[in-house]
């Protein structure tokens, strides 16, 4: 019988702290409202763990525990420790899952392991988005009708400066006149990653029951299958047939 | 008329200074002889950058006036300055093209932009390979026949960490045992990228027509657009539909 | 010197001859309109074919002299024969390019080629279309800023039942609700295939000048490479090394 | 809890009754013992059909108790009725998991289903066949190390005239000097295709016991979710916002 799937939520936890309208919808930081979300969902293995934190809670011991990470940042992913991306790389690329939320897009992380700009068009003003499942049959789609809405969301455009996708799960259409992948699938080393748009600050959108169960679905899909393999190295190999 | 393709060859130019079997072979560094077939390949607009020049001989001045880069580098890709692999990673990103080169795969520019560990197997006896042109209507596989032999190469084997190539052009049989994917491409931002396998120092690889035959159409492939377009950036858009 | 490249445009030409509101934006056929504008943006040499001729007009000496073909159709598909389906396939697979408009999403040949039911969600109440570009760097995308719009077009919306696609170039918002891959690229064997959403039979849309650009653009690209080469075939081989 | 997989396994059983040296190893028919593998490896529903058997032994009631089919043919592939052929790419689309085998390749189904010609070079000399495993934590590859060997098979060679797969999971090395994509995934509609390379008639490649690993962990990843959803349509649909 598998283990039970152990799940760690990373939040930068800062505007929580400085700005009523986003302590409002998340007094307690979003990292615990997305927990709350996972724990509904039939995850009960759910830790957290924030920047201000020795080694922003990500510590080795930590991550020994972790099958699947969840990444929400913003305003201060300068500030996350190179040392500490360089160790969430690594562990991605040994098979750990990554699901990366909204404005970890610009995380370090997610530019690391991407390869690219990962900059868009965004517009904040607080607009209807509606969430279109482009691929019914995918597992991370699983319960979700054809879409669902989100009644105020932050506006994220394309061009999206990602690589091509393994899986595009999701587009997101929004009322002022824009489209975003909004829900891609990428492997990078045994690891699998799903990064889903909705999510900004001030919106409640972490208490949304369809946001709540596709991230539910995301952590599930990310989590490593149960092979136990060699990470990745270079390795000198002898000869299995005579080359002479 | 489009304006003449410019290229730009890098090599760390090491081996060739220390190794008299390489020197053999590339007397005067493994840039000249690649410059050399690509010459020979009607590409006549190529200079060179080596590890030891200034800056690595990849000034902003040289890159305005690079098309497309090739990059060779092996035993010190430690030696490269950080700031110079984010300034090339951000002019792939911009458009320029970039040619990998066999042990290249290592570099960090390549695993920069990859986002994996780009690990493999590898033995350095010298045997046969095969490359075998999957892609048979792809400009890179443009002029080879079905396949190909090196004599003598070192041998890349699989599992290759890498994402998913968009395009598989080359499969490597190596005489040994293994095989490799040894012709991919990928893009990243507005910029592509070709890793071609061959290339050991101590073989006389890059004179062989058929791999000089492969870069150069690689290095065509790999050319930017005519487009001149705003690099990627996060820009704050006004809604072009009412949203209230 | 490349020679020119030939352009066959194929139309099912039914509702122009029985609906006057089509009639009226295209007197002469969908196809002529089409043509015109692949002359517009310098692609000389465009002849028509449609349902009606002998052979619906794609004989084996026309394709002999057709390099990209584009398909319109709509209420006809059943009529067309499997036999020349089966041949306009035969030639796409062996390199000739495609360019499948708007309904000939469920247009055998494209049914064919994909393998799967090609099916959308659709209203044609004729709304305002804004067509996003996801990929700048494309030369599809060649000469369009970040979006342009259609006035009023027929809305297709997702699921859209297609292998994915290689490249998305261009990302649809309907007024109404929706979205949609719009603009999607595929190889398949030598050939290489573009499906473009825009062109409901009651609007002008072949009259709009991005719209046509981008046609062009995407008959360009969609050009067979000058290699000849064999086409696909299963073959014995004998051994290249000893097997004993 | 979900409900045990259901499998059938369709063999056109022409070989084993008309040539001793295939009825030495499959007395009973190449789909006993694939069958024999998928109980061996704790799939315990599997069922066989076979071409001689009305509608193929693939009535529409066998399907619907049919959440994964394998798929073997080689001789007779044109004797398989069109009408059987289009029911199976209907289940596919909607969901039903496809495992193809061997000479399956060139069967009407995986034609219908990938749109391309599905050639590829062959020699049935009997040599060497080494399978490596490209990407280790792809749940196709549970339990296989990092290659495995074949002592006779037919060698298969690229160029594989098939769409980009979705993922790469096993590449083969002949002895012979070719290389194949010997493991691949697609996805179809709702539905989830493994090719499978290896399975000569004349040798006893389904005894090998790392052959029915692979086949069986095929058999697991290519299950339908559980996830009822309405299948493949057109829909005509109202507007969600105001078009007006």
């Amino acid at each position: 019988m598998p283990s039970p799937l152990r799940v760690t939520v990373w939040n930068e936890y800062h505007h929580e702290k400085h700005n009523p309208e986003v302590a409002k919808h998340y007094p307690q930081g979003i990292h615990q409202v997305i927990r709350d979300g996972l724990l509904a969902n039939d995850l009960p293995h759910v830790r957290t763990a924030t920047l201000g934190e020795p080694e922003h809670g990500l510590s080795e011991a930590v991550l020994d525990e972790t099958d699947v990470l969840l990444w929400w940042g913003h305003r201060r992913h300068d500030d996350v420790d190179d040392a500490i991306v360089s160790r969430v790389q690594a562990r991605v690329l040994a098979g750990m899952g990554l699901v990366v939320l909204h404005s970890g897009h610009y995380s370090k992380i997610f530019k690391r392991l991407m390869g690219t700009a990962c900059t868009l068009n965004w517009r904040h003003d607080g607009e209807k988005e509606r969430l279109w499942v482009v691929a019914p049959q995918h597992p991370i789609a699983e319960g979700i009708d054809r879409y669902f809405e989100i009644e105020r969301e932050e506006m994220y455009g394309e061009p999206f400066d990602i690589p091509t996708p393994d899986e595009l799960i999701f587009l997101a259409w929004f009322k002022g006149g824009e489209v975003f992948r909004a829900g891609c699938t990428f492997s990078r080393g045994r690891g699998r990653i799903f990064y889903f748009q909705p999510g900004h600050e001030t919106f409640p959108t972490y208490h949304h029951p369809m946001v709540r169960k596709v991230i539910a679905n995301g952590v599930r899909w990310a989590a490593p299958t149960l092979t136990t393999r060699e990470v990745p190295a270079n390795v000198q190999r002898k000869a299995l047939e005579p080359i002479g």
